[in-house]
Formats: C-alpha cells, sequence, structure tokens
C-alpha cells in the first residue's frame, strides 16, 4: 500500500489530495519540523533529501511533488487527472507544475527558508522583504498566462489543480494582494469545496 | 518541426542534447541575454516567462526543462530515453530531473541571479557567497544517493543525463572541488565523448 510521509501545511498537502483524487488506497505518516523529524536517521533512510513530500510505494520511493503527482496520474489512470496518451498535452500539465515547484515555490521559501541560500542575517531580511514582489510575479503570470476555466488547464481537472492550490494556502503570508487575483482565488474556493480537499485536510489537521 | 529557443551555456543545452539523442527533426534559434533578447516582446509571445528554453512545436509552446525532456522522451518512444512503460521507473527520471531543476539549479542560480530574491547589494553578494557550499551539498546527495553507473539511472542512457551534464558545466565556476565527486565528473567525461553531446555543443557555439 501506498505510504504518504508529509508535514502539515507544506506542499505535501498537493500529493495528498492527488491521492484523495485518484481514491487511492493510501496511508499517512505526519512528521513534524519542530522536533526536526526530516533530518532523522529513519526518515533519511526513506529520503535523503530531508524533505517532505515522500511516497513509499511497494517498489521503492517516490519524493518530488511533480514526480509523485505525474506518479499517482500514472498509477491510476481511470481517475483521469492527466492527459497520460498526449504527450503535448502532458508536457504542459509538467510545464505548469515545474513552475511551481522551481520558481513559485522557490520565491516563497525565501521568506521561511533564507538559510538555504544566505549566512548572513541581513541578507536573509533582504530576502524575506522581496518575496512580496518575487511570489506576485508569479501569481501575475499564472493569473494572466497559464491559468485555465474552471481549472488550470480548461475544462478537465488535472493533478495542476492541487499542486495550485497547496501553494495559494500561503499567497497571503508571503504579502500577496488576493483582489489583485481574482481568477487564482475563484480556483481556491472552487479547490475548497470539494469533498477530496476536505477529507485530505481534515487528515493533515486530525 | 519542432524548434528550441536557446541561450548559449544554459540549462537549454539538456534539451538540445535530448533533441539530439532523439534524433529528431528539429532546427533551433539562438537568443543573447547580452541584448535581452529574452525579454523582447517578439520573445515573450511565445514565452511569457522571458527564460530559456522554450520547445515549439506544430501544436504550441512547451517550457521548463523536465517538461521539455519527457516530452521529448515521449515523441520519440524509440529512442529509449525514458522509461515510459513504467510509472515507477519513469517516476525516479522526473524526480532526478525536478531535483536538478528545483535545487541545484536554483542554488546555481543565487551566484548570478541574486536579483530575483532580494534588491540589497550586500544581500547578493551573501548568497554568492554561499553558492559553493549550497551547490556542493547538491553533487554530495548526488554523487552518493542519486547517481547510477554508467548513467543515471544505471544501465540505461535516459533524459536524466543530459540534464546532469549540463549542470555540471558550471560545477567549477560555482567554486565546487571536482575532486570530491569523481561519480559526477566521470559521468560528465563519458557524456562528452557522445556524439550527439559533441553535435549539439557544436551547434550552440558555432
Amino acid at each position: 500500500m501506498i505510504k504518504l510521509y508529509y508535514v502539515t501545511d507544506t506542499c505535501a498537502l498537493a500529493s495528498h489530495i492527488a491521492l484523495e483524487d485518484a481514491a487511492a488506497d493510501y496511508s499517512t505518516v505526519r512528521l513534524s519540523f519542530a522536533v526536526e523529524d526530516q533530518r532523522k536517521p529513519e526518515y533519511l533512510a526513506i529520503n535523503p533529501k530531508g524533505r517532505v513530500p515522500a511516497l513509499v510505494t511497494d517498489r521503492g520511493v517516490v519524493t518530488e511533488t511533480p514526480a509523485i503527482l505525474a506518479y499517482i496520474a500514472q498509477s491510476f489512470p481511470k481517475a483521469g487527472l492527466a492527459p497520460l496518451d498526449d504527450p503535448f498535452q502532458f508536457a504542459q500539465v509538467q510545464a505548469f507544475n515545474s513552475y511551481l515547484c522551481a520558481t513559485l515555490h522557490v520565491a516563497h521559501s525565501h521568506r521561511m527558508r533564507g538559510n538555504r541560500w544566505a549566512d548572513d542575517p541581513s541578507a536573509i531580511e533582504a530576502m524575506q522583504r522581496k518575496v512580496p514582489a518575487s511570489v506576485t510575479a508569479c501569481y501575475e503570470l499564472i493569473e494572466q498566462k497559464m491559468l485555465g476555466q474552471p481549472w488550470v488547464m480548461g475544462e478537465t481537472y488535472t493533478i495542476c489543480d492541487p499542486y495550485l492550490f497547496t501553494m495559494t494556502q500561503w499567497l497571503e503570508q508571503d504579502g500577496v494582494d488576493p483582489s489583485r487575483f481574482p481568477g487564482v482565488i475563484d480556483h481556491r474556493r472552487r479547490m475548497s469545496e470539494r469533498s477530496q480537499v476536505r477529507k485530505a485536510i481534515a487528515l493533515e489537521l486530525a
């Protein structure tokens, strides 16, 4: 059975929602950053990166949210979570998720994780000051150029949707003005009404 | 016909090599950061992110290196560039490429692109000072936990190989001691001997 290692209020929520969307048979293991579970030897044996999420399968471990999401979509094809038979459309899904992973999430991470990229406390504060601008720039691109209706890819719900929804949980904390992004906020509201999303969040907060 | 927009000495080389590996019928368009081609309206119409690479296909544009590489692998299945029929193995390929995109490339980018994440010149210098340590940490993980023999995924060459090769072009400039990573350096040498790699590099430098 699939087992998802996660920390509450992290990007792991995207994979958790996708498992619900896929009606997968899975269990979860909650870790805590507060006690540094992610750096303990037993977890590093699962994911040497010391990050979440990690998806443990019968064949081994999958890490990295874009990889996990595509894995779920391919492993549960009946759920229709990605255009698996169309390389171009699949590439659009992957490009969106890659942008969230490598640009939006990275911009966001400069608010809480600046020590990854500098040691000087004043530099870390300078990074924090730029987060509202850099994250806003990402949402401008998403709102104007990338976001379909009613779902990210248009008429069909895909693995892009739980990932965007997860990122938008941090939008206000990152200093982004939600009134500037009505499409993104509407997507967040629409997602929050889905039973699969409610269930994943309830499980993470229980 | 496929058209690759690239800038020399960027991550676009990975896609260029993969097109050669796939024996694809393609053409290239070279842009220059020096004259800010990537911010000109004609390029922003192709890729609103203002980044390279962008792959223009008959059906539209694909961006983001992990998405482009998987697209090439799926579009030219006879080239055998990814385990397309095995979701778990495909996820391993994707996880590796996602790590290069969102962790290694991001760590590297703090040397030349610090202004993405801070405005203060002293903060940008502080970021540059940490690049040798943060990039070295990535290569430690790659060397010890992620790298197969003779190729990234083991016996079979995949789209992970041109991507890692491309990243390793910057290893010394990033202040990483190559003698600490014999496996990575051996992979780079092995890649540099491939005719497809030589051809892609020659085309980019011509």
